[in-house]
């Protein structure tokens, strides 16, 4: 057992044990103790680069690459560029067939809900089935998720659609929107290819859980209502996404509901809830719900087609176009009065489709214990939505309920994704004719389907239980989308979630601390009925970083404790207070206002006589208070490892002074 | 001592001694565990109203008002009011002697350096005297300093007149300029009182030390330039504040430099600075440096008095008004197109001074220990401010020159203020006259003294050397403010300063645990030389709180430092990893976010057959945990108080499997 004392060692000397100070003879029994080390000395441009590192590369991309040749380097690089080729090479027969299956599957959902969201984004129905061909085949490429399925969505149709009708009129001005639909795609991409690019990927982490069920919902409610337009047979709607016009739109038009429509519409609605609630009571009767929505498609075009002399109250799509993507390239536009538009859709669209097919990919990849790399994922939908908007695709990404179907279905790998691509190709080549009578009732049908499932009640209960503030969050993003607007009621979120990281900042938790008996154990007295104060001594323990934001805070709060102890001591006729005791283990960062705080603590504690001790910073905030010279300042006894230590040397030295 | 091994303990049945289960039993070596509490239970309603209490009224404002009688109650409320109630009873003559002599002094400052600091804001010179009447008598009454010496300050005149000269021009509309000049003193004060009367000082925090340094110097600096125009003689000269502008400025109008000025400038600069210097390196001699200013102004209106009929370069500052304050408040204006501007305007500069006041206040404060409450401080300086914005007073608070020199002459009670005010009062009524032929040069060489003292580069040095971080927001600051603008270079540097508590959060530290031989001491194997690891056990520690900016970093990163050790043991052919303990010591807080993290981190821990451990929750999280049901999925022995009672626990369990 070593008595070393010298309490602030340098790693470049280590435990050259010093002697004790003369003090320490004196004292009657020993106390063994052990010295703060600081952190491993590093220049600034060494802990940058570190810090640059755990910023941008906290997964080590480039660890596989490390002790291998060069052949085999040529070929990670280009797996990891193209993860095609990591399981290209061992592709059979086998899985090829799952992959059919499960494309096949998807397809069925694909082309119907492809053609609904498109109408939600206010683009013609044709445009949601390119969206399902050419970023679908690049995903395939470029994705590393196996259970991905590729397509346009919900979400990200509807916030489109409303950010840009809000400017330019879908009807009135319809080449002008198509182009801005195409540009903000691009933008989309752009953004989307960016953030993975200068791994910036920890962007969509601060649109939090919480904030986003609360969008999701909010969302799917502003899409359920707009839903109401196709249901009811209303011609003349209004073109606001907010609770309160759509409803009064609604009930204005009274005059134009087609009782024809309502009924034909409520029955496959019917038919649609059932499967989808029977695939969710049973997974395995997945296809009941994934064949379901063309199934309808189908049914219900035979019948318009069938009553179209009777009534002309049913209106249907009407003539689609036959054949693959035209070119779009020549449609984007980079100048002009509506770039500004452009780029804002371009990047919320990019962020909220990013963040789905992320989060949709990670969820499956758990499921079957498989890497997704979030920036290289990024990349993928990134460079997918770049190509798609020259190829009249607008955004697309992982869609939630068609993966799900996908990963039921059984697929394997990315081809199902090519698979389903090519059904849409027939589908655009030679099937488009038949899709004339089909009613935009089904459309509303379908999206409602799809999108009731997004409002998740129960989660929300589950954040009120769990966390009063998320809740908060949650709640503030449902009515901000729905009452304010979709991007405002986003950014509310996003601004109320980090404000919750300051506010724990600006005012942090403050404990008192007690030994448990028997221990070396120091536990919050408040907390652990064991824990019992040691006369002398009031130990406090800070459960936050100490920057400016709470620095003075700090100083004042824990003054205010050292006035509350001694009052506690007055009214329990107790022993003096000596010493503060501050544990700083969960102080896990400081800043020069922090240092300044401790140093003024420190000074006006003295002035009521009683010691400051500082126990086991940190690395990073001993070195500052390395540097800062407030280590020599508060003496040799004014750092120790532990609260057991401090309090053990400090009591002993005591006894010593008063029987010497 | 118990061997409890319940470890979820409710603090409705604590320590009730549950009996071990059967494994237990089979342990070779007897270990004794803790069990981790939950903190007391707390209803939601009391949580949020601690947490109010927390936010809102740290200082717990209402405790010397418990066990009162009503009339003391009374008595103390209105102290609490007007804190010259609580001096002024015990005031004595000896005090009164100290605090007219500190008095004479600062208004010898005071009125030279008023009239300066006006001119700085475009504003008329008497208006800086109007001010360092009103404020300071107001002040005397509310404020709780006792050391302050309030008037006009460069950096807030600096900012007003930098903000509305850029919409209003001074010398074509004087009037306009006047007016919105009070109404921004109007809503300075406004902000300033609400801040405190809502308690929400702490907004005040988020302009760090290392921001306020860089803003200072660079104010000092733009300030410096700006009196170029003055100590050269210029007659037409930019309105703009930035550095470029300033001096191309200084340079295009070289044929209006005027030899006589730059020489009877550059002759009081001197004296002023050298007068500055004495008293700065002997505090004793306070006074040279205090009287300087007022004799420099005598002597060279007496010198311009002499001269006048042989030049007209020098130019001076010619009538001024005799007589007190006129009201002003029909000049404040609560409509029309320059309202936004007077409204930004007043919020800018009332945080400025605000800020500058405390600061100075809590300076002086801590050099003669006693308190001064931020909360009063800025409903004092607030009221002061409303007062006076209508008595033709612009943006007043307690300047940092003036109150050290109160300070050093002896200042005991805010009588001195008093005092001062009456040197104005006088100087107002009876010796307006005497000002007319002050030149503007020696106003110019007055502030250019004042605010030189601002540029604190040894301060920024020292950031420098402690942390790097903080230097980069004060040369943001300082850069922002120099090139930029005044309000955007604060906004950069206090974004900067939110940016790095986000970024810690983001990607937070973590590090490894090894065990200091012979102890129960668990340190970063990296920093700790004596620490080593345990075979089969990899002990981790987060360094912050796990939100939803961080969960998923985290995640991937612990994922990596599993894959990371068993590359180490695969290589040094050690035994093989069976369990994760994850330390929770300085994980102050957690969201949903962050628990859905762990309850997956522990599920793919589990299918590569590993057992995670939690340790030493703290009160808030480990709630979480409960509520979440995470603690039951973790069974038995997944969660200990300590990480040495988890490894002895631990293995002590695997001994027993394996020789049963």
């Amino acid at each position: 057992m070593g008595h070393g004392t010298n309490r602030v060692e340098d790693m470049a000397s280590p435990n050259n044990g010093t002697t004790a100070p003369a003090t320490a003879n004196a004292r009657e029994t020993i106390v063994e103790i052990h010295s703060v080390c600081l952190p491993p000395k590093k220049t600034a441009l060494q802990k940058l680069k570190k810090r640059f590192g755990d910023v941008f590369f906290p997964d080590d991309p480039l660890e596989r690459f490390r002790n291998q040749t060069w052949r085999n380097r040529m070929i990670l690089g280009l797996q990891s560029l193209f993860p095609i080729f990591t399981w290209g090479s061992q592709y059979d027969l086998k899985l090829l067939r799952s992959d059919v299956v499960s494309g096949l599957t998807i397809a069925s959902l694909a082309i119907p809900q492809g053609i609904s969201y498109a109408k939600l984004a206010n683009l013609p129905p044709i445009v949601g089935l390119y969206s399902s061909f050419v970023p679908p085949l690049i995903y395939s490429v470029l994705g590393s998720s196996k259970h991905l399925a590729v397509g346009p969505v919900s979400i990200a149709s509807l916030v489109m659609g409303s950010m840009l009708s809000e400017s330019v009129s879908p009807t009135q001005d319809s080449i002008l929107y198509l182009k801005l639909a195409f540009t903000s795609t691009f933008f989309a991409g752009l953004f989307q290819a960016s953030l993975g690019l200068l791994r910036l990927g920890f962007v969509i982490d601060f649109l939090s859980k919480a904030t986003l069920i609360g969008f999701t919902a909010g969302a799917a409610v502003i899409v359920s209502l707009q839903q109401l337009k196709g249901l009811l047979g209303i011609v003349h709607f209004t073109g606001k996404m907010q609770f309160i016009p759509v409803m009064s739109s609604v009930f204005s038009h009274r005059s134009e509901w087609s009782w024809e429509t309502i009924l034909m519409g409520l029955a496959f609605l019917a038919i649609l809830l059932t499967t989808r609630h029977i695939s969710m009571r049973k997974p395995k009767l997945f296809w009941i719900s994934a064949a379901s929505p063309l199934a309808s498609v189908v049914i219900s075009t035979l019948l318009v087609f069938l009553i179209r002399n009777k009534t002309q109250a049913i209106s249907f799509i009407g003539h689609l176009p036959k054949g693959l993507n035209p070119p779009s390239s020549n449609m984007l536009y980079f100048s002009g009065s509506h770039l500004a538009l452009a780029i804002k859709t371009g990047i919320v669209t990019g962020i909220l489709s990013l963040t789905e097919g992320i989060a949709v990919g990670r969820t499956f990849a758990s499921l079957k214990n498989y890497q997704v790399n979030g920036n290289k994922e990024m990349m993928a939908i990134g460079f997918m939505n770049m190509a798609g908007s020259c190829t009249s695709c607008y955004v697309t990404t992982g869609s939630f309920s068609r993966s799900a179907v996908n990963y039921n279905a059984g697929a394997k790998t990315a081809v199902s994704n090519i698979v389903m691509a090519s059904a849409v190709l027939v589908t655009l080549l030679f099937l488009m004719p038949l899709f004339y009578y089909t009613p935009n009732l089904i459309l509303a049908a379908i999206i409602l389907t799809a999108v009731i499932g997004l409002i998740d009640y129960q989660a929300a209960y589950k954040l009120w239980k769990v966390d009063k503030f998320d809740f908060f969050t949650c709640m503030c993003s449902f009515f901000g989308v729905l009452l304010v607007s979709v991007p405002l009621g986003l950014a509310i979120a996003v601004g109320v979630s980090v404000l919750k990281i300051l506010l724990h900042v600006t005012r942090p938790n403050t404990l008192e601390f007690g030994n448990i008996q028997g221990t070396q154990i120091y536990q919050s007295v408040k907390r652990y009925r064991e824990a019992s104060r040691i006369p002398g001594f009031l130990i406090l323990a800070v459960e936050s970083p100490i920057y400016f934001a709470n620095s003075t805070y700090l100083q004042e709060r824990i003054l205010r404790w050292t006035r509350e102890e001694e009052a506690r001591i007055k009214e329990n006729n107790g022993s003096t207070l000596k010493c503060i005791i501050f544990d700083m283990t969960a102080v896990s960062s400081i800043d020069t206002n922090g240092i300044e705080a401790l140093f003024e603590l420190r000074r006006r504690l003295e002035k009521q006589s009683l010691q400051l001790v500082l126990v086991n910073p940190v690395g990073s905030v001993m070195e500052k208070l390395h540097k800062s010279k407030i280590i020599e300042s508060l003496g040799l006894s004014g750092l120790y490892l532990t609260v057991g230590e401090a309090v053990a040397d400090l009591s002993s030295t005591w006894k010593a002074h008063v029987q010497p």
